[in-house]
């Protein structure tokens, strides 16, 4: 007998998906409204940022031959949902005010980035869970990003666009943490439904290509002050062009045969936009901009070849996107880059010196604990028979979700 | 005897293109001017509006496994030939003054969206039609669009921005009405050229999200008063939000194995922005711009399931891209919520609430009139053996119309 | 015994990349700093630039069936880091004060747009050199041409965005030149690994249309006046949208069985934003723009029909792209447009008539000397064995540089 799946789906994505979309309008219904005036000079901004969650993340997930549908499909129910859910908790945890809660333009920015780190996660889970799952991690992880953006900015007192910056790291780890739970020693031996092809390696790469050049974009909208956020643009735009040259140069250094690796080139491309987020906006000089950017490509090409590898089979956590080297290391060098740099500024100040270097590394552990111990408790949720996860040889199969009425044979 | 197509093109296109274009340059040349000073503001929005039309239908016509290259290389043509077209018509109907048109930013939008009708239609025709023929439809629907717009605003005094929005509703079932002639008893069988692929999905897909993404800009530039289109910027975004993670919801709850349909999802995600365009600008609150996504999202994934294959069978009209529930249904809900909104708006004043809905019952019924109308008229013109229609076994075959110098085998 | 390929990049271009990427942040780091305060409109153009110059540019050479990585890839190299020596460049050339450069938003743009002409080259070249040889086209044509855009400018006193305008003739010609050096007879003979297939023909479209969307954006951002800035639009969009309609009917006319070419449509649909590049920001009539859109359109197909084989069989040169067809002709005929157009403004003053039709015939001689002259220069240094050019048994292939790990069989 084949094994059935439809029941999975039918019998709870429905209706998971309804009940909360009626619980999401409800809650706007009688709490939300918007913002009677204001300037719309961000919305290009704002399309940049919704090029680079639905399209640049969805097709950066399209690259395995069999799992493209499920990589940009998924990727868009789990941002479209995770938004709403996003600009829900945002208003209620920073903009709660007389029983109700006012939305702005840039609180719909701060719902789509909030929605980051699920998109981050999806992409170490890929292949691995249901879109069941997939929206348990989008809800649990967005709520928990929130509480950790607001210890960030109202404990730390680090401002406010800082805070959205550690997505790259919540995003990784928590995904890491959740992958460990869906391991299987199969996993990453280069079976045939792992493998990608060169159409869907170029999918991937465009989406890849989106992420890169509105980079800019994302390390800079939410900065309040104009010339600040000026400097945000020219820095990620400098640290990301060296990250891509760079990350030719290590590619092809590590190989064996001396040939690049389409892997690292897509994502190691974008290690340099991750690691110069914290500090993009007060850097004053382009090369040390540069020099971050350099630092990422290379760690990031280099987590591709000695780490993923040692993670998968050691710790036995299997990756499937390389989020670990692609955002996790970067995102870790960018915060470290930040607590030298905020302390070299006051390095003429041994006292203040110390408290800032104490207030960023805080901020990093404390997201590094609050995205291991949040993904541990969910991945541990999702492994409860109820939600049907698939069985390790249906992994990486469009066909256990998609109907292909046209495809008689093979994709 | 192998089918001679050749002369098909050759013998009309070029001439018929070349004689419109001297004729579209000859009218610039002695009536139309441009506006000597103007802010340009709007240029980010009037390119978000350029991706939708040449890349966002461009890409979602690309569905079909054999018809990829006609699918976005007819929808240049008809784009790129059918602004001007547009230009030229609205700077006469709206913008006449001493012999003499005067051209600025809104005009080249207004003839961008101006355009919209006749890339849906083509959606319905898609692989049924060469290129001469979509040329006629092109030149007529624009035409007939334009005058029914003028019929919208300045006999019912609609706002103008409005009067667009019902693009969707002419398109398709002016499409619908020319699919009829079109029609044939092998269509919709599930034959080998009408199947998809997973990489025409994917590229299909893509145009798709280029389309959801910028709908809200296409939903809002034209409102004149920032603050309602900032209104209409939110609505259409929470709508679109919704109808796409209700798409995913109705895609599986119809499907007998439980399983998502790539189908569904590319177009019922967009019934969200096509149902909130008449009222996106003057909702003032974000739950019921996300009810009507969520209708929108519904009714589209039903009519897919339900009435496309109806349409076909029942009443011998093969809609090819599914225009019917993508943007047909939708349209027609989104008029009904017009309706109905505007009507609760006045509930106060009874007269004006039934003018209010009389005017826009009257406008609704005179696009389906007028768009059903022409769409016979002009399907019965294009039967015309002048303009060698391909025959049924040639429907969906890029090779009909391409050269293939490098392909030796099949696709 | 196989030709062993991983010595030639493991062995020179890692460490070419690292070296000129320290040099490059060494002088960053001693003589370039951000300029204090700016205003920052134009971040949305600098977008779309970002926009064409990565994905246009990019994607619009993977039309080879087994050189699509490369195509995007290299492309990605090259620009990413021809954008930071073209920086360096203009601010010595153009900005250099008191021992230090100050850099804006223009000279990001100005930097990207330098980029052009290498990328347009390295099209010319696709498939026969490899990445280290790239590397040295690149440094060694920005270099030239921001000479040449110095010359123009400070010599000859053209408009400094006017003299980026050459971009297209410099890059055709200078590609050309070299693409002389790496003929082999059996080039250009369709063999199986020069042949496209319809997905590979697919990417190339979406990144041309990308080209052909933003090609607007790009006539125009750098032009100071906002009046001249919006007719540089307008003009641009009415060229391209003639431009296109032509390509479609001439594709079919110089077909002999009255189909289609991709290769015309992909690449002749862009010369009308070329050809009228020089001239849209003072043209005041569309119809002039539309009429140099309909010259560009028919003489870029007709160059590919007709010139392209000329050139491959008699001079023997080999235009992988066509860029010939694309940026070489169109280039020229905007040229002698520009020189047309600007003696007729002056047709009341012989003197200045005179004067302004010898500087604009010098501007353009200069440039394709300066192109060609350069071009053969480079090309004999990139025959040295030292940059272990590939093989013709190995041209167009991605796996001379690109590892497979996941493909046991072909592409």
């Amino acid at each position: 007998m084949a094994p059935r799946y439809a029941p999975s789906l039918r019998g709870r994505l429905p209706w998971l998906i309804l009940i909360l979309e009626t619980i999401f309008i409800s809650i706007f219904l009688f709490s939300i409204s918007f913002e009677p005036a204001e300037a719309s000079k961000v919305y290009p901004a704002f399309q940049d940022i919704n090029v680079m969650i639905f399209l640049g993340f969805g097709f950066l997930l399209t690259f395995m031959r069999r799992f493209g549908f499920s990589g940009v499909g998924f990727n868009l129910l789990i941002a479209a949902f995770g938004i709403q859910w996003a600009i829900i908790l945002d208003g209620v945890l920073f903009h709660f005010k007389e029983g109700s809660v006012t939305i702005n333009m840039p609180s719909l920015l701060i719902g789509s980035m909030s929605t980051v780190p699920a998109l981050i996660s999806a992409g170490a889970l890929l292949g691995k869970v249901n879109p069941v799952q997939l929206i348990w991690v989008t809800l649990v992880e967005v709520t928990l990003f929130t509480v950790n953006r607001w210890i960030i900015s109202d404990l730390f007192m680090i401002e406010k666009h800082a805070s959205l910056m550690f997505v790259h790291i919540f995003g990784a780890y928590f995904g890491l943490a959740i992958a460990w739970f869906f391991y299987h020693p199969l996993l990453g031996k280069n079976t045939e439904k792992e493998r990608s092809q060169p159409t869907s390696h170029l999918f991937s790469l465009l989406g890849s290509l989106f992420l890169w050049m509105f980079w800019p974009t994302f390390n800079s909208v939410l900065v309040p002050n104009a010339s600040k956020r000026r400097n945000a643009v020219y820095n990620t735009y400098y640290a990301l062009a060296v990250s891509a040259v760079t990350a030719f140069s290590f590619s092809v250094c590590t190989n064996a045969r001396g040939k690049l690796n389409m892997v690292h080139i897509r994502n190691a491309v974008l290690a340099g936009g991750v690691a110069v987020g914290f500090s993009a906006y007060f850097i004053y000089s382009a090369w040390i901009a540069m020099t971050i950017g350099f630092l990422a490509g290379m760690i990031s090409a280099l987590g591709f070849t000695y780490i993923q590898a040692y993670l998968n089979s050691a710790i036995q956590i299997h990756d499937t996107c390389g989020v670990h080297a692609t955002f996790g290391l970067p995102g870790l060098l960018g915060g470290v880059a930040y607590v030298v740099l905020t302390s070299v500024d006051n390095w003429d100040n041994l006292t203040r010196l110390g408290y800032q270097a104490v207030i960023g590394i805080s901020c990093i552990l404390v997201t590094l604990i609050m995205s291991l111990v949040g993904g541990l408790l969910t991945g541990l949720f999702l492994t409860c028979k109820l939600w049907n996860a698939p069985q390790h040889w249906k992994y990486f199969d469009d066909q256990a979700y998609w109907e292909f009425p046209h495809l008689a044979n093979k994709l």
